[in-house]
């Protein structure tokens, strides 16, 4: 039976002594398992191989894998060189993790500040920090909810899109922190989970935290967004977001923009929710963000066996409808009909 | 050898002691193999399992299975009785296939114009019967080719939704025509084939038959349409059609009304190819037509294996950017920036 308490991606479970337990997200949603690492490489592949993913859940990983590597240390100058080659070990687990690299020099900022005293007073002091590291995020996670959760009406529909929920962080996540938190106020909603293509992580973590938390969440399609909300069963739309510039314009998990523009055109309020260190200043304007163009491969295999959980709820209309006015011209073969109108329909067609 | 002709979905091959070839759909994208049915109970087991798809196919398959059902009659009465027996046989391999009992009456009303006339000559007409409803079905795609091959501009970027392509016609398709007409021009121009989840019609099937025909394809995920519309890659989105109403309003696979609102926002034209047939006019507008909802497994259980041609381009991009003037509100730990302008951007998360 793992030690990790529910709500918890990660934690450092006991004392000095301890070790570091965490939800394998590569076994999600067809199994539920729940790891130990006790030694640094064992923490090293499961971020290597995203069995915790998400930048603030892997910054957590970090701190609390620094302390696996310094915990045996006999003298100070084991202490500080142990460090220094586990921080190097760890950053070349995600090179390009920015949250990462932040938990790894906070470990070492804070070594140095405890510099002279016991070294059972070093150890316990950056366990202590770790767990900081934890505990602040799952606060700001919980503030965010705090912060929006009003958003969220009683009987409302809310759409969200890739997983900016807790396994993503150390716990709460979010976008998804409004919903946590409006659901334990008592108010029932209904979520709406887009799969989120190519990788899924709507319907593989999304669904299947919240589904975990009792709460009601429907997986669908990415395409069928704009039928839900034309059906007015989406109230309001709410993502997260990987980095905000100055302006507010906010890049996040394609897919995103579409819905922005898609819920304006229902007139659904869009809203993103995320902690103040994702936003960069120095970034002018949302032209200015570089964005990432992955393997081919991502959308070319498909994903096989379950992308869902097994007991959640997918919606899976096949057809919409587009009105008219929307429509620019249909060709057929007797020609244009052009504008679309009933007039038109019936010249071109005939009774 | 197969002796079907390239460009060909399925065909009549040979004199009335021929046979049927198609193309195997089901095998598509992984391998391109042409199967042969001689007799009616292939062509019913490829009718089934959607070996053969898409209404007008279903419809070409069907009149030529007719033929292979009487062509070894001994008598008038063994001709008709025969005829009969394999009308209703046919009719139970998708019943609900419009198109599939359209055919098989129009083979019915030709044989009982046929009454009186050596039996020898019966077989051959209904076999030119068979061949005419192909051969009218591969002229009506290319008119609609013509009617709107002129809206595909030299250097376009053409966007389209699931398969409105010849594998779904006897050859050609309806949005595809236009596509194919405009090639066969001399133009140059790239198309978008979004891959249609959850069936993925555009990955496995618009991919594969335009890659084939050696046009420039490019496959992307439903999420990442509105991508590529701000980044001005697309300037014309066409699709097919299920069933339009007397205004105009057109039903067609889920996703396409997302794509239309999208379009509107960037002021890129979104047209519809479709033939008359489709227009149903005792549908007085779309809210009238039913949206048929499909077994959840599509979405929960992952494709595996090839969802799109090997060789053809994929773009995935993992971000894109939403302008502040999208977002209702940020949520932060620190509170809520809203209106999402540089000034309150400053003012929540300062400098």
């Amino acid at each position: 039976m793992p030690d990790l308490a529910p709500h918890r991606t990660l934690d450092w479970i006991g004392g000095l002594d301890g070790h570091i337990e965490m939800i394998d997200q590569t076994l999600l949603p067809g199994q539920f398992k729940v790891i130990a690492c006790h030694d640094v490489e064992t923490l090293w592949e499961a971020i290597k191989v995203l069995r915790v993913r998400g930048a603030p859940a892997i910054g957590v990983a970090a701190a609390m894998g620094a302390v696996l590597g310094i915990r045996d240390a006999t003298t100070y100058e084991d202490l500080y060189a142990r460090l220094e080659r586990v921080c190097d070990y760890l950053a070349s687990s995600r090179p390009t993790a920015v949250n990462l690299f932040w938990a790894l020099d906070r470990m070492k900022r804070r070594a140095q500040t405890l510099q002279g005293r016991p070294l059972a007073d070093i150890k316990e002091s950056l366990l202590a920090e770790a767990r900081a590291v934890r505990d602040e995020d799952a606060a700001m996670c919980r503030a965010i909810g705090d912060a929006g959760q009003h958003l969220i009406a009683d009987g409302a529909g809310v759409l969200t899109h890739c997983n900016a929920g807790g396994l993503a962080t150390a716990e709460y996540g979010t976008a998804l922190a409004l919903m946590y938190r409006a659901h334990e106020l008592g108010r029932r909603f209904r979520v709406y989970a887009d799969e989120t293509r190519p990788l899924l992580q709507g319907s593989r973590l999304t669904a299947w935290e919240l589904s975990r938390a009792g709460m009601d969440v429907t997986v669908i399609c990415d395409n069928m967004a704009g039928l839900l909300m034309a059906q007015g069963k989406i109230n309001l739309v709410i993502t997260g977001a990987d980095r905000i510039a100055a302006t507010g314009d906010s890049a996040n998990k394609i897919g995103t923009y579409s819905l922005a523009v898609l819920a304006k055109a229902h007139g659904i309020p869009f809203y993103i929710a995320a902690p103040s260190s994702t936003f960069d200043l120095s970034i002018d304007d949302g032209s200015a963000i570089p964005i990432e163009i992955r393997d081919e491969n991502e959308i070319r295999r498909g994903p096989g066996g379950l992308t869902a959980p097994e007991g959640v709820n997918c919606y899976n209309p096949a057809f919409d409808v587009t009105p008219a006015e929307l429509i620019h011209g249909i060709i057929t073969e007797r020609g244009l009909i052009q504008p679309v109108t009933r007039e038109q329909v019936r010249t071109v067609i005939g009774r």
